[in-house]
């Protein structure tokens, strides 16, 4: 075990919490340690467009030890956490164990699949890198595989992509998918045509993307229709089968494409601490963002549950995270008591959904934004906030190489095989 | 199965032969189907910078849809080839089967393990992303390993690199990993030493680059001496297992990081055809490259041995492969019967293989250069024949700020997990 003399900060996850976290540690008298699963920071809010082929892994992923290179108090470990012993300030790896003065737990979280953990296989999510890759060979084997049996009565379900959630990711998979899908993918296919491909987005809720406003929602539904996307709302799904979705009307859609965007559940790493969770199995944090009885574990971003001093909940999105995480640090590095703590208090600094090419929508406080305005602050706003230079202009060129001419990058299938293969993966 | 009225040609094989032939039959009154098991070609000079991180596998990949899109006569299927059957002008497919009137098969070669399949999981060689991407992870695990278990006795086993054959594939293999290793993998490691990275190339024969000047193969040995690779020569690979190398001196080498770079066996496909094959499986070929007894039937690239009619025996390399490809098509489109066809020539446009950064040998018939001067011929023509405009800006971006930082852009881990884990992939 790795020997160190100062304080111990052990943050696990290196999302866009415990990121912020470690770099606010920089140069503070505590030894960091920063554990992830992956080797990677991955930007999640342009996960969606790794999984439709626009970008390539590499665009959005950067290794945790090259962005934590030169935090000389900072140690990256490639491990995953098995559960947090709180009263011995241990945590267990799952190999060997490592002691914590101060601990940040910021493991994030899955999809919920509302008790059915068997359609994770089936309708798989999109948090992670390889969840992005896995989306994108499995669509693009469809299009392969519609092809060679079109002729077949079964050939439409290749083509049929349900996409379960009308959130920012819904939505933006949606659009995304039906736009690569016809223009993009579609010209490669000869025998196929732009009215073989479904794309369908399925809706709880009586509108999308419920945290803006009902104009918003609306547009955001046009648009979506424009672009040829069937939206169901008020509607949930019953039950994922290899072949199909079954809605709570009994509405059967035909379809091996299903991706799960409704939904999430925190990490499972949560539960080993036993303290109260909320429905989707979020800490129910302190006003300081600790663990109540021990001032010195801290739970953040989508892990967490806190209405704020103000009244508000931290929606579950990358400012929370990363607005958490400083929060966080800079407690630590005061020392203060918990009773002398200030309460984290969130500020809201918008929320912004790309529709389709150059459509989106944006709120900022009580101003609004559709169409192309709020397309080009998404985009400007994205490749600014894009972990380092280098990713910056590799995205650059990339989206302007493909918005001139519609040709991204990443169609690759490298791991996966055509179904009707007997040899094993 | 699809209905063509045309004579129909048959490709088996999207590599640098298949798709030459493709393209050289654009247009012509033939039904043209290139069939692969990937969807996409390769760019294989540049396979060894993605498994050593420096590129991503869309950088040197591209969908064969999209590069024959406007080749109307052309169609593409993803499927493994099982069998030919010449008597019935019939090939097997993984699912169904289909007739033809030519046949050029260009399905490549793999790895020989001299009569050891076994060692093929142990030390995997590289001929396909999937290869590269294997290779790339299983170096980044082994660095976040022996970091971790630094202490122990066995850490050094993770960072001990042993390429086995000392062709152009393994001198470009070993000088990039100890490059990449020691300048930029190294620094993000900080418990790690330079001193702790060995990077062993064995060679069987008695130089390096046996293809290539003795003058060309002594300045190869010292400059990758110079870049810290220790090179064994005379010296054959007697056993491979999990964690060393035994020499044929019985020289045991403690490693889990091996590669294979020594020797090719045709694919399997040709041994299907029932013709005779030399001892790398390669089919013997008549002087216009077809199959003894099917003047229709062709085979191509690396899975064809030829003398040709200059005594020359072709290498196993890209222009050899174009060269073939470009002239079974235009056989085919000449339609003139086998007496009048003109043999096969190959013709010499020279070999280069890089050393390490800055360094490279290069011949183009009885000029030999060295050094920078051919690393830069190196530089200049592998971004010259990529595949596409888009790739070729993607590669010249990705090198030049590889060349400034040295902080190459694909170092992720997305497939892999740490070994210690139980959880299943």
């Amino acid at each position: 075990m790795v020997q160190l003399s100062k304080p111990r900060v052990i943050i696990v996850g290196g999302g866009f919490g415990g990121l912020a976290c470690a770099k606010t540690l920089k140069n503070a008298r505590f030894d960091v340690v920063l554990i992830d699963r992956t080797n990677h920071h991955v930007f999640q809010p342009l996960l969606y467009q790794v999984a439709v082929s626009a970008l390539s892994p590499g665009d959005i992923g950067i290794p945790l030890r090259s962005i934590l290179r030169n935090y000389h108090n900072t140690q990256v470990i490639m491990d995953e956490v098995q559960s947090v012993e709180l009263s011995e300030h241990k945590l267990l790896l799952a190999d060997g164990d490592l002691n914590y003065d101060y601990l940040v737990l910021a493991p994030g979280a899955r999809h919920s699949y509302f008790g059915n953990p068997q359609w994770e296989e089936l309708a798989p999510g999109l948090k992670s890198l390889r969840d992005a890759i896995h989306i994108r060979e499995r669509m693009l084997l469809s299009f392969e595989t519609a092809e060679r049996y079109y002729h077949t009565s079964d050939s439409k379900k290749y083509l049929t992509f349900v996409i379960v959630g009308g959130g920012p990711t819904g939505v933006e998979l949606a659009g995304a998918i039906a736009e690569i899908g016809r223009k993009t993918l579609l010209p490669d296919y000869p025998i196929l045509s732009a009215d073989d491909i479904r794309v369908i987005l399925i809706e709880a809720h009586e509108r999308l993307l419920s945290s803006y406003s009902q104009k918003q929602s609306e547009y955001t539904l046009e648009t979506l229709e424009k672009i040829g996307v069937e939206i169901i709302l008020n509607t949930r799904v019953k039950t994922v089968l290899e072949n199909k979705v079954i809605t709570n009307n009994d509405e059967e859609i035909e379809t091996v494409n299903v991706i799960w965007a409704a939904g999430n559940k925190a990490s499972p790493l949560i539960r080993t601490l036993g303290i109260e969770v909320n429905h989707s199995g979020c800490a129910l944090v302190q006003p300081d963002l600790s663990v109540p009885g021990y001032p010195n574990v801290f739970v953040i971003g989508d892990a967490a549950h806190l209405i704020d001093v103000n009244g508000v909940e931290a929606p579950a999105v990358a400012p929370t995270a990363i607005q958490q995480g400083i929060y966080v640090a800079k407690l630590i590095k005061s020392r203060k008591i918990p009773s002398q703590r200030k309460s984290f208090a969130y500020k809201d600094k918008g929320n912004m959904a790309t529709i389709g090419r150059l459509k989106a929508v944006a709120m900022f406080g009580k101003l609004r934004f559709t169409g192309f305005t709020a397309w080009f602050m998404w985009c400007f706003i994205h490749i600014l906030f894009l972990i380092n230079f280098r990713n910056r202009l590799r995205v650059m060129v990339e989206w302007f190489w493909f918005y001139i001419t519609r040709q991204p990058g990443a169609r690759l299938i490298v791991q996966k095989e055509m179904k009707m293969k007997e040899k094993e993966e």
